[in-house]
C-alpha cells in the first residue's frame, strides 16, 4: 500500500489508534486530524497519533486521499455528505461505526463523482475514551467488517480491505443489515444488559460486588451519548435481539419457578460450551 | 491467631486457596485436604495447598481446630452434619458457599453440643476450576461475608472473623437471607444474564464477539453444576432479582420502540455512574 495523506475525523480511542497504527506501518506521508475541539487534537498529537492539527475541514481533506469518519454514528453520513465536495477526484471515505445499514443508505448515490465511501466497523475498543489510550496495536488481530453493497467501486473497496489488513486486522466483507442483525447481539445486546445490570445496583450493594459483576458490567461504563446513538440507529435490529435473549431467560424464570434443576443445569450446560468456545 | 489443624473439604480453586494463603501466614499446623478424588487431593498437595490428603473423614477431622467445608451449596450443610459428630469438642465449621439461607437453616439446632458452625462466603474466585488454579493472595482485600443468626456463639463467630481476616479479607457480618438477597442481584442475576447471553449466540457469530460480549459473558463458563446448585438454593432471591432486572430492561426496550433518545440516554447515564463507582 503506498504512502498517502489520511484525514482522520474525530480523533478519540478509536480514531488516535488508527493514526498511531497507519504511521507506525509507513502507510501515510501524513494523518490529519479533524475535530472541533483544539484540545483534543492536541492530545491525539501530542500522543503521536497525527501530525497535523485541523478545526477547518477544507483545509484538513485538501489532498486528502483516505478520509476517516471516527465520529458517533448519528453524525457519521451528515460529515460524509458534507465533506465529500471538499476532496479531490479519487478520494475513499470510510468509517468507524457500529451501526452500518442507516448509515450506508443514507449516503449511498448522494457522493460526488468520483468520491466513494465504504462502510467500517473495526471490533475494537473498550469503555475507555480518548486519545491519550489509542494503541498502535488495537486492530492487531481484530476482526474489522467491511460493508459494501452492489454500488460499492471495487477499488475503493480494495483499498479499504488493503488498508485495515495492513493496521493487522482480519477484514470480513458483509451486507450493512446484515452486520447490523450480527452486532446487535454480539455487541448491541451484551451493552443493553450490562447497562440494565448496572443500573438496578443500589449504592449499598456495591461493596458486595466481585469479579462476576464486574466483567458483566463493564462496558455500561462506555460513553452513554456514544451508545444512544448506537442504540438508536440500530433499533430494529436490537430489539430483535432483545426478544432472543428475554426467551432464554424466561427459561431460567420458568426452570426457577418450577425447580427444574436438569432444565436450569441444561441451560447452563449450553451456555458453558459456547462461552468456552471463545477465547479471552 | 494460633496455630492450629485445619481440614479443608473439598480441595478445587476456594479450597486450595485458603490452604495456600493460611500456610504462607502461619495460621495453621497442619492443612488437611478431604475429598473423594485421590487424584484432586494430590494435585492440591503437590501446589502446596494441604500437607495431608485424606479420603476418609474420619481420620481428616480427629483432632481438627478448623473445618472448612468448600464443596458445591447442595452437600454443604448435610456434610456438616454428618461430620460434626466426628469431630473434637471446641471444633469450628465454617464453609464457603454462595447461597446461606438455606445451608444455616439446615444446620441450626442440629449440631453436637461443643461444635459450631458460622456460615462464611468469601465474594472471591473465578470461573477457573480446580487447585492448581489456587493463589495464596485470593483473599487480600476482598469482602468475605460471615452470617451468624441470634444462636451463633460469640467465641466461634470471633474465630472465623479473625481467621478470615488473617487471610487478607475485609470482614463483614450480616442475617444470612439478608446475604442471599444482596448476593442474589451482586453475582447470581449477572450469572444467569451472562448465560442467557452466551446460551444464544448462534456459532456463526462467535467470530463477531469482541471485548464487550467476552467480559459480559466471561462468568458463563463457570461450572454448570456448581451454578445449578446455587440457582436452586437461592431461587426465591434470585427470581426478585430477575424481576429488578426485567423491569428495567422493559424500560430500555419500550424506549427503544418509542424511538425516545432521552429515555435511552437517561438509563444509559444511570448505569454507567452506577459502573463508574465501582473499580476494576
Amino acid at each position: 500500500m503506498e504512502a498517502r495523506i489520511i484525514t482522520i475525523v474525530g480523533v478519540g480511542l478509536i480514531g488516535g489508534s488508527i493514526g498511531l497504527a497507519a504511521k507506525k506501518r509507513g502507510l501515510t506521508t501524513s494523518v490529519r486530524g479533524l475535530g472541533r475541539s483544539r484540545e483534543n487534537l492536541q492530545q491525539a498529537k501530542s500522543v503521536g497519533a497525527i501530525d497535523e492539527i485541523h478545526l477547518d475541514p477544507a483545509s484538513a481533506l485538501k489532498h486528502a486521499d483516505l478520509v476517516i469518519l471516527c465520529t458517533p454514528v448519528d453524525q457519521i453520513a451528515e460529515q460524509v455528505l458534507r465533506f465529500a465536495p471538499l476532496c479531490k477526484h479519487g478520494a475513499v471515505f470510510t468509517d468507524a461505526g457500529s451501526a452500518k445499514g442507516h448509515i450506508v443508505d443514507s449516503i449511498e448515490g448522494r457522493l460526488p463523482e468520483g468520491i466513494e465511501f465504504v462502510g467500517s466497523h473495526p471490533l475494537a475498543g473498550s469503555e475507555k475514551k480518548g486519545a491519550s489510550f489509542a494503541d498502535a496495536e488495537l486492530f492487531q488481530n481484530r476482526c474489522v467488517v467491511v460493508t459494501p453493497t452492489a454500488h460499492t467501486q471495487k477499488p475503493a473497496l480494495q483499498t479499504i480491505i488493503e488498508f485495515w489488513t495492513a493496521l493487522g486486522a482480519r477484514v470480513r466483507s458483509m451486507p450493512p443489515y446484515e452486520h447490523d442483525q450480527a452486532l446487535a447481539i454480539t455487541s448491541h445486546l451484551p451493552h443493553l444488559l450490562a447497562a440494565a445490570l448496572a443500573g438496578i445496583l443500589p449504592d449499598s450493594l456495591q461493596s458486595l460486588t466481585a469479579t462476576g459483576f464486574r466483567d458483566t458490567t463493564r462496558i455500561a461504563a462506555g460513553d452513554s451519548e456514544l451508545w444512544t446513538a448506537i442504540f438508536t440507529h440500530n433499533r430494529e435490529a436490537l430489539l430483535n435481539a432483545y426478544d432472543l435473549v428475554d426467551a432464554r431467560m424466561n427459561e431460567f424464570r420458568r426452570a426457577l419457578q418450577e425447580k427444574d434443576a436438569a432444565a436450569i443445569d441444561r441451560l447452563l450446560v449450553q451456555a458453558k460450551k459456547n462461552r468456552d468456545a471463545l477465547d479471552g
